[in-house]
């Protein structure tokens, strides 16, 4: 059911054109998936979704385990059916959120206990029960559940943290039963280059479909982001999606594109929407600001989605100080719009052989630096 | 530029079909106008709105004026580019709302100081006013600035308040200017039936294009709404619109227009989908409630919107549950669905000459009676 075919590589970088497949069809890389973690795309209906050009979508384990609850998502026929998403869906493993918003009672080689940070219920997460609530949800991608190591972390505590994501990662695989579903491991190792050469090894054995990078834009610095990043995607087998947890700016995707990233997913072009900050052609743009209340330019001349086309800076300005729903709407579906925009503008220019220059645009629009500038500054 | 034709009587009833021109185009009445306070019927775009079948909206005079202010929306193109709306917009006068919430500093003859609840500023507003900001806006149907008797008022406070309603009247009508904009005045009289029909032989004989009756659903009996209304609707002229103010339920709908009743507007369908509470073809539901975590069923089975197509009542139960903004989103444009649908069954039944079988069929679903049973029996 799962497969995934390189089907042109960039001659001036590591930037892979490919095809992933999966019961829920296909998918051109690299690709961005929209962030739904409580089953919801923040304020989009799938059909804006769709008009947005979004056609892979994240789902959150942990919150949907929670709230409301995998079981009854499997009786209401999976997640797909759940949401309207009829498009694939990758699910995380809940270990990152657990870490990050759940009460932690305590953590094992076993697994981790926890309590609710909706109602403070007790709840146990592991590789099993993890790949058990990812079939419930019936995602097309299920990530492995692993140990998110803490930002900063010693050499020490890294390790120790990357071995229980092996050990992990291991059971997760013996715990996988999709014969519909693909399954990811997850490389970690800090910001140790040896430690994540040491994982990419271990993780690359193993009969994954697909192999993610984790841990990264926990905290460190770009630099450190890049060089990390850049050290373990040429680790990767090239045969398999490359999939870059989390990750982020529109300088980051085309920078990881360039190492050869095929997967993103990422809260700031949803996030920031909400915060009525737009990613703009020209760069950023921050409605809030009173210099937009007269201004009646669309919030990017260069953009052709809905909210671009039908309204002005100064009725998004008046949406958002006016604290109206439609903020945030109109907001997302211009960020996730641009967002795929960028990425179907990464995709022909590796179909077309101009993807570096392609690269540099997107840079010089956000003031940002190439990937091998930063990570060899460093 | 504006007209009215009466297209059909029901020979039943007071019912009428009718044909409302404007600038902005036709609408065939009885029509419901979804409320769009802040230049946003909230929550929804104005595809959203199409796709509900809306084709008037309603636009709120005091809160534009507040913000962002009337000039800017006129230096932009006025209400219907700022809200990307090309449909007629009708405009309230800013009276009901400056007296509901604005802190009122002084009422005079003259008009109305009042402090902005945004942000304290002074403001005032008289009928000249209110008649330039309407102009501002670009409504194409313009409301007379009336007083709004509060309720419960004596016999003398009414006629009093009343009598200042006629007076600016005049004046609204004398600052009056637009070509392209209609003039609708305002029948006041509070729950005194002599009053009622005091003011509406005065507002009568007034020039304006439509006749709107106002102080009703201000808190009153059932009873006392459907007497007054009765009364008063019979006092009309045949050949102007009747427009019946903020009002109501799926019920409150169908006997205004068996006395003769053909525009409404009324926050009950999107403020209650905010709520959670949906009118359905088999009465409300309130999605909050724990019986529909698990409810594999559509909001309403009968119903062809894009809430009701694609999703259970279980995900808008959780929806609701997770506060997520696809909650009222959803939930508004099916009960605007609902709204419209009702509307359009009325004006197919007064085509088709069973309008009172129709009424009575929506009386039966939500438990309600028709208007001569309530208003006889007070």
């Amino acid at each position: 059911m799962f497969g995934f075919h390189v089907t042109k590589t960039d001659s001036e970088s590591e930037a892979r054109l490919g095809r992933l497949s999966t019961f829920h069809g296909e998918v051109e890389t690299p690709v961005f998936m929209a962030v739904g973690t409580q089953g919801t795309v923040k304020g989009l209906t799938p059909q804006q979704l769709r008009d947005a050009g979004v056609n892979m979508v994240l789902g959150n384990t942990y919150h949907l385990m929670l709230r409301p609850g995998s079981e009854l998502i499997a009786e209401l026929g999976g997640l797909h059916k759940f949401m309207g998403w009829d498009g694939p869906i990758l699910t995380d493993s809940g270990g990152f959120q657990v870490f990050s918003l759940a009460d932690l009672s305590k953590k094992t080689n076993k697994g981790v206990a926890f309590r609710s940070h909706i109602d403070g219920s007790q709840h146990w997460l592991d590789p099993e029960h993890s790949m058990k609530v990812q079939r419930d949800l019936g995602s097309d991608v299920v990530m492995a559940f692993d140990d998110c190591t803490t930002f900063p972390s010693t050499y020490q505590q890294t390790r120790a943290s990357m071995e229980l994501t092996h050990a992990w990662a291991k059971r997760s695989l013996d715990a996988f039963k999709g014969d519909r579903q693909a399954l990811f491991g997850i490389v970690q190792g800090g910001m140790f280059e040896d430690l994540r050469s040491i994982s990419a090894e271990v993780i690359c054995e193993m009969p994954f479909h697909g192999i993610a990078i984790g841990g990264l834009s926990v905290g460190e610095s770009k630099e450190d982001m890049y060089r990390v990043l850049s050290h373990t995607a040429a680790l990767l087998p090239s045969d398999k999606p490359h999939y870059l947890m989390g990750v982020g700016t529109p300088a980051d995707l085309v920078n990881a594109v360039s190492v050869g990233v095929d997967m993103f997913d990422c809260v700031m072009p949803t996030r920031n929407a909400r915060n009525a900050n737009a990613f703009t052609s020209r760069g950023s743009v921050s409605i809030k600001q009173a210099r937009y209340r007269t201004d009646e330019q669309p919030l990017d001349p260069d953009c052709g989605c809905y909210t671009c086309t039908h309204f002005s800076r100064a009725y998004l300005h008046h949406l958002y100080k006016a604290k109206e729903i439609l903020s945030p709407v109109l907001m997302t579906l211009h960020n996730l719009t641009y967002y795929q925009d960028l990425m179907k503008g990464v995709r022909d220019a590796i179909r077309e052989g101009r993807f570096t220059a392609f690269q540099r645009d997107v840079l010089r629009t956000y003031g940002a630096q190439e990937i091998h500038n930063l990570s060899e500054a460093s």
